[in-house]
């Protein structure tokens, strides 16, 4: 890689590539907004097959939206990486319908591992929860980029 | 409350009333085990729709199995508690189709937090989660048993 | 308070009163090197005692580094907070004779409850560990603003 | 290793090597209570040094008990481990001169990694802090056991 614009089209292409096989991310509806290296925006409303026995969103949902962006942040720089070990805050409650979107932010990334923040806001700019993700890359190259 | 018996079946009536409204539990395909003071065990098929861009079970869902089995845990008592801070390390892949149980058990309880250790097992009897909640209760007594 | 600069006051007096009680901080050879709303920065030398059976420095010490900073960022607002939770995450060693800075960031203030950054770096700038943590405030004013 | 007295007696020798070599944990007046495969109990008495700004226990002292301890028991295998992430939860203060006793406990050890838990006791043995470790092993055999 030679700088910013080919680091911005590889975290590109091994979102597409992530993206596609994702049934997980987009059997909940959610919408990849943007990627870049070591950052990802993700968004997802609050369906009413999330709602739990309190009447508000599942905090698992809330949870499952910040680790996709965490994902996409962290297998960016076109290294496979899985999340090892995750903690959520949760901050206040989610209602059914509202838009929720998480912002990944790469916070460090030595040898094998990473750390990611994410904060998940609702549709009026509010913290709803903060997440922090602990990568660790795999070995070997993204699928996607195997060929490049 | 005179004793076990009571306390049982308390978390039996609390754990029905929350069934009956979680949308988002019974949405994934759960099932409601076992139930008892401090204490909860739900299981769950992962589908298709629960895999992501690298093929395994997302780890969202993985958390939102062991999150189910932390409220139930904690809702057992009769009092209303949310989760406020949850943390999850993935020890190994799960694919479509394995069925994973996660068993929830209450590690502390003081003043109005509580602490709940998670571990989701594959059908091997492999732990392939661990997870630890910290909960919080909100005041009042759960609808299930105001009329109590 | 009316402004930045009553709060930046306001930080200054409060950590002055806790830094004179604060015998575990200053045991440890601890500088306060700067605080303002939200934020504070403290140093330390890793000590010869400071070193465990590793030959590495204790990751105790980065811990406790770590969590000073917090603990001058939460109680930065005039109201006393403790520490409910908190996370960390070691990125390298640190030997004897390094010196360690530590800046705490507050994360998100929302009721009772703090989400605070800490991150812990070497001389070199190098980060060495990462640091969460989770602050309630205890209700009443600091002391050292009750005349205020 | 043929069994447990073999388990046994490598754990203890790990443990000697270990606690010779850690001028932290000793510097802070702890005691060795005990050590077995994937266990150790270590107890120390709050001094006057370890009390913080709010007249209390400073939570890096209890951190730095649960830590030794879970280093004890992770690295009780003969195979050198070190902490990579470690979070804690504080549940009641506690006071100059009390003994506290940290009892970790492996929870998990799969591959490279381990999961301990480590509960922290007051004398009247209420736990007043919750703490989980994950470790990874660096490669090589403890210095004590390589010439066996």
């Amino acid at each position: 890689m030679d700088g910013d614009h080919d680091g911005h089209a590889l975290a590109q292409v091994s979102a597409q590539a992530m993206w596609a096989n994702d049934n997980a991310s987009r059997g909940l509806g959610m919408t990849l907004v943007s990627v870049a290296p070591g950052e990802a925006v993700l968004s997802m409303v609050v369906r009413k097959d999330m709602v739990n026995g309190h009447g508000i969103c599942h905090g698992g949902f809330m949870f499952t939206l910040a680790d996709s962006a965490f994902a996409f942040a962290c297998n960016s720089h076109g290294e496979p990486a899985v999340a090892q070990q995750c903690a959520v805050t949760f901050i206040r409650p989610v209602r059914e319908g509202e838009t929720l979107t998480a912002h990944a932010l790469e916070r460090s990334r030595v040898g094998r591992g990473g750390i990611y923040d994410v904060t998940v806001r609702a549709a009026d700019g509010d913290a709803v929860a903060e997440f922090r993700g602990h990568s660790r890359t795999i070995g070997g190259r993204s699928p996607s980029t195997k060929s490049s």
